[in-house]
C-alpha cells in the first residue's frame, strides 16, 4: 500500500482525524469554558471507567441483534472511542491501555474465523451478523485507535494496521461488493469505515476506494438486499462521494427520509471532519454548496414541536434529535458551517456535545450567551439529487408556544424504505400527531417482535397506500406496490407560497401512480381574524379516464364526538377488504351522504377537531380500526375514517380545524362545535377548481388555476354572478 | 322567622360568614407576606372586571347544562362570589354595585316563572334545570352577599331577604324535598346551600333546616333519582349532620369514590368554615374527630403521581387536586386542622389561593419557607359511617421520583355511582396507568355526547363487573347488578400490613356478591434485591358450591409484546358475550393454557410489563378490545387479556411486574424479558393457600392462612417435605 509521507513522520502526528493536536491542547486550556462540554466529559469519563471495570471482553460471533455478542462489540467500540477522547484530554494512560488491549485481543481472532455464523443478511458481517454493523465498529474505532496510534510502539501499529484493519477494510469492501458498492445508507457506512481506517493509516489505496467505490464488483443487476431493494441500479457510481451525491437533495433532503438520514448523518459529517482535517483539499464542507450543513438544517426542520422526527417511509415514532447521531451532527455543522447560534439552542437542549473540537466550541458558545432560537418555518424541501423529484413541505402555524404543522408527503420512492404514499399528508399540534403517517411496523430492538427486526406487517399494511392520508384507487396501491416504477417516478411541486403567515399553500401533481388517473392536491393553511387556529383546506383532485372508486382515509386519534351522518354500525366486524393493506383494517361503521357536506368530530388530548368535506350523493364513509388480519399483535388499533367515492373525475374538497379544547380539570368545553358550514365545490373544469365555505358570517372562495402556474398570468372567471379576476394560480378572499 | 339578634346590629357585622372584618384587615395589612394570595387576587381581579365588562345578564332560564342561559347563570355565580372578596379587599365599590345590581335583576324575575322548562331531572330547578345548580348558585351567592350586606342599605336587604333569598331556599327545600332530604351530595349541596344563606340572613329556621333536614318529606321509600339509586332508605336521618356522618367513613373516605368526594368537599368545607365563624359552639372542625380535616387527607392520597384521582366508580379520568374545590379544601383544611406543612406542597402545586383568611394564611407560611413534601404513603381507608363496610387499600411504592401505586377496592356499594366491582384493583406507575379502572361511561359537558350527561354504556359497561379487574362469574355481574343487594353487603377486610417496606400486604373477602361462592383475595408488592420495581402478588382464591365460570381479566394499555401460549386471531370479531358487559368485547384472540404459566408481556408508554399466572390445563385465555355494541362511538377501544377457569373451587395466582423500559432516542430495551419462572399453587386446602415461584436463582413461596387473620397464630406445615412453622395470616420467604 502506498504511503504518502515517511512511516516515522506519519506515526507521531495523531491524533489527527477528529481530536487533532491543536484541537487537545485548546480543549485542555479552556475546559472552564464550556460547562457542557465539561460535564459531557465528566459523564463520558464515569460511563467508561465502569465499563472497564469489565475488563475486556472480545467474543467470537454468534449472536444477532440484541444478543449477547452483538451487543458485547457493539459497547466494545463505542467504550473504545470514548476511551480515546478521555485518553487525549485527561493523559490518563489507562484509557490507551485499555484500547491496546481490547485491540490485540480483536486481532488475535480475527484470523480464526470466515464471517458470523448467522446467515440471514444479503451482507453478512464478520464480528456482526450484517457488515453494516462491522462498519459501524470501524468508524468508531477508528477514532480511537487515531488517538493512541502516536502513543503505540511502532511495531504494534504496524501488526495492528496489518493483523486486523486492514484485513477488515478489505472485508467489508472487497469480499462484499454488494454491500460496499451500492448507493445506500449501508454502503454510505461502508465507505466512511474504510476511509476513516485508511485515513488513520495513511492508505490511500482505501482512501480512495472509500472516496470512488470498488472499480469493479459483479454484481447481478436483478440482486435486492433484505428490504426488498435492488442492490445497485444501472449506471450509479459508487463510494462515499456518489453516496453523498445521490440520495441528498440540493436542499439536504435525504431521500430515503428522516429516520434513515438521522442514522446516515453520522458517518457522512464525521469522515467530512476526517477529511476536512487530513484531505483539505477536497472541501468537503463546501461540496454541492455546503450540501452537509444543510443536510443538518433539513433534518432539524424535519421534527415536531418535541424534536421528533416525522416518521416518513420507514421511520419509528419517538426517534428524535437528542440521538447521539444528531448531537455529533449539529456540532460539527456549527463548526464547519457559519457559526450558526440557532444551532446553539438545539445543542442545549440535547444537554451533550461532542467531545472535540466542534463540541469545545458549542459549548463555548453557549457559555458566552450566543445561543439563538432554533426557529422553525414552513420550509420546501426538494427530492432528488438534483432536486427535481418532487419534495416534502412544511406548512407551519407558530404563535406563542403553541403550533399547527402540515407535513406534504409528495416526495420520490425513496429507495427501499420508502412508503407508497404519494400526495400524502400528516398533522401535528404542538408536539402530538394529529393525522398521522403510522411509520414503520418494526419494534426496533425489542426480540420478541422477530428479533426486533422489520414484521410482515410493514410490507402488508405500513407502506400500503391506504395506510395514508392520501387516495387509493380501486383498493391497489400506488404503482400498483411495484418498487421498480415506484422508482421510475415522482410528483412535481406545483405551487408552493408561505410568505403571507395568514395564508400559505403547496400544491403537488402526479400522473403515474395509476395508469389512467392524474392526481393534483392543494393544501392551504389559512388564518382567518375570528378562530385562534388557522384552518387547513385539502383540495384532492383526480381526473381519470375510467370510473374509479377512490378511498381517502384521515387516519385520527382518539374518540368521535359527533358525525352530522347517520352510523351504522355492525354486529361482528369484517375486514374493510382483502389486501394492499384493506385486510388489516376492522370496518367498525359505516354512513351514507346525508347532506351536502360531511362533518366528523373527534376529541384527542384535550382538543376538538373536525374534517368538514363537500359530499357527491352517493358517498359513502366507513370508520375503521387497524388489526384485521394481525395475528402477533403487531399492529396498533388506531381508527380511521375514510371517504369513499365512486367517480371518474372528482375533488375532495375539505377542511381539516383544530377548533376547541376540553379541560378535565373544570369540566369546561370550549368551542367543541365546528363554525364551518357550507363547504361546497362551485367549479370543477379542467382550468379551474373552485371551493367556497362560511366561517360564521364570512363566505370565502378559493380558486385554483389547475393548469397553469405562472405567477404573472391574468385570470378571469364569472362566479354566481360575480366576475372574478386576478393574477397567479390561486385566488382566495371573502365574498360578501 | 325568628332572629337571633337585634337586626341592626346583626346588618353591621358582616362579613362574617368565610371572609370576616377581622382577616380583611389582616389580609389587606400583610398582602406582601403572601404572593401567592396577591397572584390569585390580581388574577381573579382581571377574570372579574373582563366579565363586568359584559354588563349584567340575568336571562330567563331555558338551557340545559352546556346551554346558554345555564353557562350564563353559573358565570354569574361564581362571578358574584369573587367580586364579593374583590370589594372587601380592595375597596372599590364597583365590585359591591355589580353584585347588588345583579341581586336586583334576580330578584326581579325570580316570582315571574315557576320552575326550569326542561322536564329531566328528579328535582328540577329553578334558574337551571336541576335543584343541584341552583344550591350552587346560593352557596357562592351567600358569599357574595355577606360581602355587600353592611354595605347595602337596610331596605335593601329587606327586600331580597324577602323576595330571592327566602324564597330560593324554601324552593330547594320544601318545594324539592325529594332533592333536600336524602343522603347524597345533591343533599350536601342543598342542605349548605339554605344554611349559608340561612346564616347571612341569620335566619335560625333555616340554619336548623340546613343541619337537620325537613321534618316530614313524603318521600316514597321506592322512588329513585336520575342515577338509579333510592331517593331515601328507611330509618336515615337528613340534613347536612346527617350528610357528613353518613357518606364519610371515619378515615375520611366518602363513599361514593374520589371524583364526588372532590365535588362534595366544597360545600361541606366552606359551611363547615361559615359554621366555625358563626356558631362555632357546633366546633364543626372536631366532629368526629376531626373528620372533615381527614376527609381532605384521604382524598388528597385518593391521586396518582399526577394528582389526578383514581376513577372509583363514577369517575372521569383527568379530575386532578387541580381544581378549585380542592384549592379551598386545602385551604380550609391546613387553618382548620393543625397547620399541615405538607398541605402547602399541594396548595403550591395548585398555584392559587382561597381567598380568605385560610388561604391567605396558606400563602403567609408557603413564603415563610413552611413547605413540606406531601407524602403519599401506603394506606387504608375504610368505608362506611362507622368503618366497617370494607375500604380502599393503597400500596405503594415510593423511590426518588419514581412510583408504584395498587389501589385495591374491596368498599361498600358506593351509592347510586358505585359499580359492581367487589375486590377489584388497578395498578398506577408514576402518573401513568398500568392496569386500568375504566371510570365512567360519560364526556362531562360535551355537549354532543348526550348533552354532557352519563351515557347508556354507564349502566351497560362501566359499571359492570367484566369492566373492572376482578371475578366475573358465569357472565353475570356482582350481585346480578342489583342495587338494592349491592347496597346491603360489602367486603370484609381479612389483612392490611404496610409496615415493612419491602412486602405490603392486604387481602379481604365477600361472600355475598354470588350466592353460592365465597371470594378472597390478596395482594401482595413485596420487593427483591435484585429487580428495580416490586412485584405484585395477586392471589385470588375462590370457593363455590356449584362448577363455575370464573373470568378474570386484566384490562392493560398499549402492545402485545409476547405470550407464551398461542393465539388464534378470528378473521371477524365477535363479541364476548350478550350482556352484562360482555357484549361490549370484541375477541381478538383466544388461547388455551399450553404450559403450567401463562406468561403474556406488553409494553405501554416505553415500559416492559409482564402478567405471569399458574395456569390450570383447561383454562382459556381471551385477548379482548372493548367497543362492541357501542353504535355512538362512545366506548374507548381498550385492550384486555382474560383468564377463563371452569371450576368449583380455585385459586387465581398471578404475580405482575414492571421489569423493564424501552428508550426510542438509543433504541434500547432493557430488561424486555420477565425473570419470573415456575409460579405455581402448591397447596389448596380450606386453611391454606401456597404458591411458589423463582426470580432468577431464587425459589420463594408465599403461604396465607385463609381462615385465620390473628397475628398471634402459630401455624406449621410440611411442604415438599420441608417443614415450615410461623405466627400470623401469611409466611413469605426464599426456599434453597
Ligand atoms: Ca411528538
Ligand atoms: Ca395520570
Ligand atoms: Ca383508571
Ligand atoms: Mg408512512
Ligand atoms: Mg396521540
Ligand atoms: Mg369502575
Ligand atoms: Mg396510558
Amino acid at each position: 500500500p502506498a504511503k504518502s509521507q515517511d512511516k516515522d513522520q506519519t506515526h507521531l502526528e495523531h491524533p489527527n482525524l477528529i481530536l487533532t493536536k491543536d484541537g487537545v491542547n485548546r480543549i485542555k486550556s479552556n475546559l472552564e469554558n464550556a460547562p457542557l462540554f465539561k460535564q459531557t466529559l465528566e459523564v463520558t469519563k464515569v460511563e467508561v471507567d465502569a465499563e472497564m471495570a469489565n475488563g475486556i471482553n472480545v467474543p467470537l460471533p454468534k449472536d444477532m441483534a440484541g444478543g449477547f455478542t452483538h451487543t458485547q462489540h457493539k459497547i466494545n467500540y463505542a467504550t473504545m472511542q470514548k476511551a480515546g477522547v478521555l485518553f487525549q484530554i485527561t493523559g490518563e494512560e489507562k484509557y490507551a491501555v485499555y484500547i491496546k488491549d481490547m485491540l490485540m485481543a480483536y486481532a488475535k481472532i480475527f484470523p480464526t474465523f470466515k464471517k458470523h455464523p448467522v446467515e440471514r443478511s444479503y451482507a453478512r458481517g464478520k464480528f456482526f451478523w450484517q457488515c453494516l454493523n462491522d462498519s459501524n465498529w470501524l468508524v468508531y474505532t477508528s477514532q480511537a485507535y487515531d488517538c493512541i496510534y502516536s502513543w503505540l510502539p511502532s511495531e504494534d501499529v504496524t501488526y495492528l494496521n496489518k493483523n486486523l484493519f486492514k484485513p477488515y477494510a478489505d472485508f467489508i469492501s472487497i469480499e462484499n461488493p454488494q454491500y460496499f458498492n451500492r448507493i445506500h445508507n449501508h454502503s454510505t457506512w461502508g465507505s466512511v469505515a474504510v476511509g476513516m481506517i485508511g485515513l488513520v493509516m495513511d492508505d490511500d489505496d482505501l482512501v480512495n476506494r472509500a472516496l470512488y467505490g470498488l472499480k469493479t464488483d459483479n454484481i447481478d443487476p436483478n440482486a435486492k438486499d433484505n428490504d426488498g431493494g435492488f442492490i445497485k441500479t444501472e449506471g450509479q457510481k459508487a463510494g462515499f462521494l456518489a453516496n453523498l451525491d445521490s440520495p441528498f437533495s440540493p436542499d439536504g433532503y435525504y431521500t430515503e427520509g428522516p429516520y434513515y438520514q438521522r442514522y446516515a448523518m453520522y458517518p457522512f459529517m464525521i469522515f467530512a471532519q476526517a477529511l476536512h482535517n487530513k484531505k483539505p483539499e477536497l472541501k468537503i464542507f463546501e461540496y454541492k454548496d455546503g450540501l452537509l450543513i444543510k443536510a443538518v438544517n433539513a433534518l432539524l426542520n424535519l421534527t415536531d414541536a418535541d424534536g421528533e422526527f416525522f416518521p416518513l417511509n420507514d421511520g419509528q415514532k419517538g426517534m428524535s434529535i437528542y440521538t447521539s447521531s444528531l448531537v455529533s451532527a449539529v456540532d460539527i455543522a456549527y463548526f464547519y458551517g457559519n457559526k450558526n447560534q440557532q444551532l446553539l439552542s438545539v445543542a442545549k437542549k440535547q444537554n451533550a456535545v461532542q467531545l472535540d473540537e466542534t463540541g469545545f466550541a458549542v459549548a463555548e458558545a453557549i457559555h458566552a450567551g450566543k445561543t439563538a432560537p432554533f426557529l422553525k418555518e414552513s420550509i420546501n424541501l426538494r427530492d432528488g439529487s438534483n432536486g427535481d423529484e418532487g419534495g416534502i413541505s412544511i406548512l407551519r402555524h407558530n404563535y406563542n408556544d403553541h403550533s399547527l404543522a402540515l407535513v406534504y408527503k409528495y416526495a420520490a420512492q425513496g429507495l427501499s424504505h420508502g412508503h407508497y404514499d404519494k400526495l400524502s399528508f400528516s398533522l401535528y399540534e404542538n408536539g402530538d400527531e394529529v393525522l398521522q403517517d403510522y411509520g414503520l411496523s418494526r419494534f426496533v430492538n425489542v426480540e420478541q417482535k422477530n428479533g426486533g427486526g422489520y414484521l410482515i406487517e410493514n410490507n402488508t399494511w405500513a407502506k400500503q397506500t391506504i395506510a395514508h392520508n392520501t387516495i387509493t384507487q380501486n383498493e391497489t396501491s400506488h404503482f400498483n406496490g411495484n418498487f421498480k416504477l415506484g422508482s421510475e417516478n415522482h410528483p412535481e411541486l406545483y405551487v408552493f407560497n408561505v410568505s403571507e403567515p395568514g395564508f400559505q399553500i403547496v400544491s403537488a401533481k402526479i400522473n403515474s401512480v395509476y395508469e389512467n388517473s392524474q392526481f393534483h392536491r392543494t393544501l392551504v393553511m389559512f388564518k382567518d381574524s375570528i378562530s385562534s387556529n388557522p384552518f387547513i383546506l385539502d383540495l384532492f383532485r383526480v381526473t381519470s379516464s375510467e370510473r374509479n372508486k377512490y378511498d381517502l382515509p384521515f387516519h385520527y386519534f382518539g374518540q368521535v364526538v359527533n358525525t352530522n351522518f347517520d352510523i351504522t354500525t355492525p354486529k361482528t366486524l369484517h375486514p374493510l377488504g382483502s389486501k394492499n393493506g384493506y385486510q388489516h383494517m376492522w370496518v367498525e361503521g359505516e354512513g351514507n351522504a346525508d347532506q351536502g357536506v360531511m362533518q366528523f368530530t373527534w376529541l384527542d388530548n384535550n382538543r376538538f377537531y373536525s374534517i368538514t368535506s363537500a359530499a357527491n350523493t352517493e358517498d359513502k364513509y366507513v370508520l375503521t380500526r387497524m388489526g384485521a388480519n394481525d395475528p402477533e399483535f403487531n399492529l396498533r388499533r388506531d381508527p380511521s375514517l375514510i371517504i369513499r367515492r365512486q367517480a371518474k373525475n372528482t375533488t375532495f374538497a375539505s377542511i381539516i380545524e383544530s377548533h376547541g379544547t376540553y379541560n378535565p380539570v373544570t369540566e369546561k368545553a370550549d368551542n367543541a362545535y365546528s363554525t364551518l358550514k357550507d363547504l361546497k365545490t362551485i367549479l370543477e373544469t379542467k382550468e379551474y377548481t373552485a371551493v367556497s365555505f362560511k366561517i360564521e358570517a364570512k363566505t370565502y372562495v378559493f380558486i385554483l388555476a389547475n393548469q397553469d402556474a405562472s405567477k404573472q398570468k391574468e385570470h378571469k372567471l364569472n362566479l354566481d354572478g360575480t366576475d372574478i379576476s386576478w393574477n397567479g394560480p390561486y385566488y382566495f378572499n371573502t365574498i360578501k
